[in-house]
C-alpha cells in the first residue's frame, strides 16, 4: 500500500471485512503498535556479505550436480529446486530408482537461520545436512564417503577448485559438504515482511497488516517468530488436539524421549506460498488448510475462513527474491577419464 | 596462437610432429588453404536475433517445469542439463518411476540447425520433438495432451503469460511446444572455431588447426559439415565395418526401408567434449575411443594415437558458452487450487 494511495481505497477493504467505520479506525490506530509488536516477535533476515566467494561457487556447481548420486541423475537441486522455492512441490521426493522419500523436503531457502536441520533436527547446521542425502540408500545413494571424493576427485575442474577453496584439505568429504553449506548460506530472501521491519510502514498492504495482526492475535507467533519466522524451535505437532494424519514420531525416532513424540522443528514460513505441500508429510496441498490444521492442533481455536484469508494474506507478504547470483546454472566441470560412471 | 607468439614456439609443436623442418614448412603454407576449405565445408553459427522475448521467457519456464510429467519430478531439463552441456551424461536417461530409456539424450544446444529432430529423425523441427517426451510412458509420461494443458493452465501464472505469448489461442499443446521450442532455438553456442570461419585465423591454436586438418584430410568432414558440424544428413553407423555395440536399427523402426538399417542423424560435434557418453546407445565414454570408432566404422581406417589426439583437440575448440539469460534458473509460478498433484 503506498502512501499517496487515497485514504477512501485504504479503508474500503476494511468497511468489507471489519463492516464498521469503528472496526477500521481501530485497526489504523492499532498500526504503530502492531509495527513495535512484530519488531519484537520478528528480525528481519540480512543477504550475508558477499565473501567466500570461490567456495560459494563451488558449492553452487556441487548443488547442481548429479554426479554426487549413484544414478548420475539426482543432485542437491533435483528435491531443493531453485526454480521453485528451494522444494520439488511433491508429498515427499523421489530418490535413487524413484524411491519414495519419508518425508516432505523442507525448503533450502533461508535455512541457515534454522536452529538445526531436518524436519526433527538430526543435523546440527548445514554442513552435517548436506553429508545425509548423498548417501542416504533411498535418495542418491553414493555407497560412501570414499566414493564420493572418488568422483569429484577425479574431475580435473574440481580438483582445481578444490586447490583454491580449501587450499590445506582439497577435495574431502566434509569439504564438499562445506562448500554446498557456504553456497546454501546465500539462499537468503528478503521480503517486503523484513522491510516493515526495518521501519518501512507502507512495505506491507492494510490486508497483510491486519493479516499479520490475526496471526499475533491468534498465536501463531508463540512458535513461528524470529529471522525464520519459525526455524527456530521444536513443537509437537498435536499440542491441543491430534494431527489428522498424525503417523511420523519426529524427534522420538532420534532422541527416544517420550516427550519428543510428534516432535517435529516448527517451519520457517518465508515464501510458504511456494513451498506446498505443507507438513512434514506433505499431505496438505492448500495454505488455508494448513492454516486451518494449525489453528487447531496447535491452537484449539477454530479459525473462520476470514481470518485464515487474511493470515494467507499475511504469509504471501513473506515470498522474498534470491539473489541473481544464486539463479544462475552453473557450468559443471567435465568428467575425467577416471570418473566412476553411473549405476542403478 | 596469437599473432605475436615467436614463431620458433608456433614451430616448435610441428617439429615434434612432423619431424622435419619440410612438414611444418608445408603445415604453415596450408594455413590459408585450410581456412578456405573449412570456410568451404562449414558455416559460421549465429546467436539468433533476440526476438519473440515473451514467448523465449515462458518456454525457459516450461523447459524447467517437472509439473509436464506425471511424478512431479522430470522436466525437459532433467535430461537435458544446461548445466552440463543440455545432457545428462548417462549412457541413456531415466524416465518415469526410473525407466531406462532406449536411446542417449542428444543435446538440445544448437538442435535447431539439425535436419530433423531425435537420433532417427522422427520429428521435423523442435516443435513436434517437445511433444515427445511429456507423452512418452518411459520418459515424462504424462497421459494425454488434455492433461499436460490441464495441468500448465491451471497455474495462474501460465494463463497470463500464454494469453501474452499467444493472444489469440493461450494454453495448447501445440503453444506449449511452440514456447519451448523458441527457447531452444537460443540455446546457440558459437565457439573459437566459429571465429576462424569468419576470418580469425589467430582463433585457433596450431595444435588446433591441425586437428582440423587431419578431420578434413581423413574425411570425418564428410558427414560432420555445415553450420551444425554434423546434423545436417542420416549416415548409416557401421558404412565399412560393423559397429561393435550394433543392436539398434535406427530410422528403419520409422521407414521400414531396408536401406535405413542402423541409419541415424549425424550428430553435432558442437560441445562434444562435454556430451559424452557417446552415440545414440551411449555406450563410449572417451572422445578419443568415439574417434578411433567412427575411423575404423564409417572410414575404414586405424586412425593412430597422434591422429585422434590432434582431431580431438580440434573437436574441443568446438565448445561455446550459452548466452546469460539461457543460464539463469527461472522462477516458475505457483500451482493453483486445481493443478493436478503429482502421482507415479
Amino acid at each position: 500500500m503506498h502512501r499517496n494511495t487515497h485514504w477512501l481505497a485504504v479503508l474500503a477493504p476494511m468497511f468489507l471485512i471489519g463492516g464498521t467505520v469503528g472496526v477500521a479506525t481501530r485497526a489504523i490506530a492499532a498500526g504503530d503498535d502492531l509495527q513495535v509488536r512484530a519488531q519484537a516477535a520478528f528480525k528481519p533476515i540480512d543477504r550475508p556479505a558477499p565473501n567466500k566467494a570461490v567456495r560459494v561457487e563451488l558449492g553452487r556447481q556441487l548443488y547442481h550436480d548429479p554426479r554426487l548420486s549413484r544414478s548420475g541423475a539426482i543432485s542437491c537441486a533435483s528435491c531443493h529446486n531453485l526454480a521453485s522455492g528451494g522444494v520439488d512441490n511433491r508429498e515427499t521426493s523421489l530418490g535413487h530408482k524413484a524411491q519414495v522419500g519419508g518425508r516432505n523436503a523442507p525448503t533450502t531457502l533461508n535455512a541457515s537461520v534454522h536452529l538445526a536441520q531436518f524436519w526433527d533436527g538430526r543435523a546440527k547446521d548445514l554442513t552435517e545436512q548436506a553429508k545425509g542425502p548423498i548417501l542416504n540408500p533411498g535418495e542418491m545413494a553414493l555407497p560412501s564417503e570414499a566414493e564420493a571424493v572418488k568422483i569429484i576427485r577425479s574431475v580435473p575442474g574440481y580438483q582445481k577448485a578444490f586447490k583454491a577453496a580449501f587450499p590445506g584439505s582439497g577435495v574431502t568429504y566434509q569439504n564438499i559438504a562445506v562448500a554446498i553449506a557456504d553456497f546454501e548460506k546465500t539462499l537468503v530472501t528478503p521480503s517486503r515482511f523484513d522491510d516493515y521491519l526495518r521501519g518501512r510502514k507502507d512495505a506491507l498492504s492494510t490486508a497483510e497488516k491486519k493479516g499479520l495482526k490475526t496471526f499475533m492475535d491468534k498465536g501463531c507467533v508463540t512458535c513461528h517468530s524470529g529471522v525464520g519466522v519459525g526455524g527456530g524451535m521444536y513443537m509437537k505437532f498435536g499440542m491441543v488436539a491430534p494431527y489428522k494424519h498424525q503417523a511420523d514420531e519426529g524427534r522420538f525416532a532420534i532422541t527416544k524421549d517420550p516427550a519428543d513424540k510428534f516432535v517435529f522443528k516448527v517451519p520457517s514460513l518465508r515464501n510458504v506460498q511456494k513451498t506446498y505441500p505443507y507438513f512434514h508429510d506433505g499431505k496438505v496441498w492448500s495454505l488455508d488448510e494448513a492454516v486451518a490444521i494449525m489453528g487447531k492442533t496447535q491452537l484449539g481455536v477454530d479459525l473462520s475462513g476470514e481470518e485464515r484469508a487474511s493470515i494467507v494474506a499475511f504469509l504471501k507478504a513473506l515470498d522474498g527474491d534470491l539473489p541473481p547470483q544464486a539463479m544462475r546454472i552453473p557450468e559443471l566441470p567435465v568428467s575425467g577419464p577416471d570418473t566412476p560412471r553411473p549405476s542403478l
